[in-house]
């Protein structure tokens, strides 16, 4: 059985279930950034996938990359490159970031992972943010 | 017509080409890393590649895995978790990073991006290395 881990929980904010994924949006506000958890159990490498979940996870990415964009648009901080990245150092349960860079970001050019403290959006940022997210994935 | 930027050759060395990407085998021996090129002229995003191009990209992906996890049983280092990463910000013609890490490496449990300077391998060091990395992909 699928089990999120908690740490997404306390970091994130649940978007929807796609086809795959449980879509989530990390709630800092110094990026736009979504968090796609394939909802299958135990999996922590891409690996652990069948190979047309793989494919499915590639398709939710590049969807929420269009939702990440729609975020960024929102917050007036268009996006200029996207990075994606499956880690899971500290959170072993597999999990793929999908995030908007800009060049005046404060992270880059380096990798927005382990760069300084989140900040957290608050309900009021929080709202045009997730109907900006929501729009672009269709729900 | 695709060209290879430069900053890969100056970082990495050529293992092969695969149906999709180049293979390279990052020259850092601080990490067992490879990096896969897409040969797609201009492509900077995964949304540049169209479906099944990218289904093959995460296949690609997967083997890569198999040849990092290959590299760390040949540097004594058996590989702990993978991290996997499309970034660009320096360098943004389309690749992605496939890096094999260890509770014990120097930048862990943060990214692998930015983290020190590279420690090439040298050239006794490298051949095993690359042979390592040839056979589990097959060449």
């Amino acid at each position: 059985m699928f089990i999120l881990d908690a740490a997404f929980e306390a970091t994130s904010v649940f978007l929807t279930d796609l086809s795959l994924c449980q879509a989530r949006l990390q709630d800092d506000a110094r990026f736009p950034w979504l968090v796609l958890i394939p909802r299958t159990a135990g999996a922590r490498e891409l690996e652990d996938l069948p190979a047309d979940d793989r494919a499915r996870l590639m398709e939710e990415a590049v969807l929420a990359g269009a939702a990440v964009r729609a975020v960024g648009r929102a917050l007036g901080r268009p996006v200029q490159k996207l990075n994606v990245g499956a880690l899971g150092n500290l959170t072993p349960q597999l999990h793929l970031h999908v995030v908007g860079r800009r060049a005046d970001d404060p992270a880059w050019p380096g990798p927005v992972w382990g760069a300084g403290a989140a900040e957290a959006y608050g309900e009021a940022a929080l709202a045009p943010v997730m109907a900006a997210a929501r729009d672009a994935l269709g729900i």
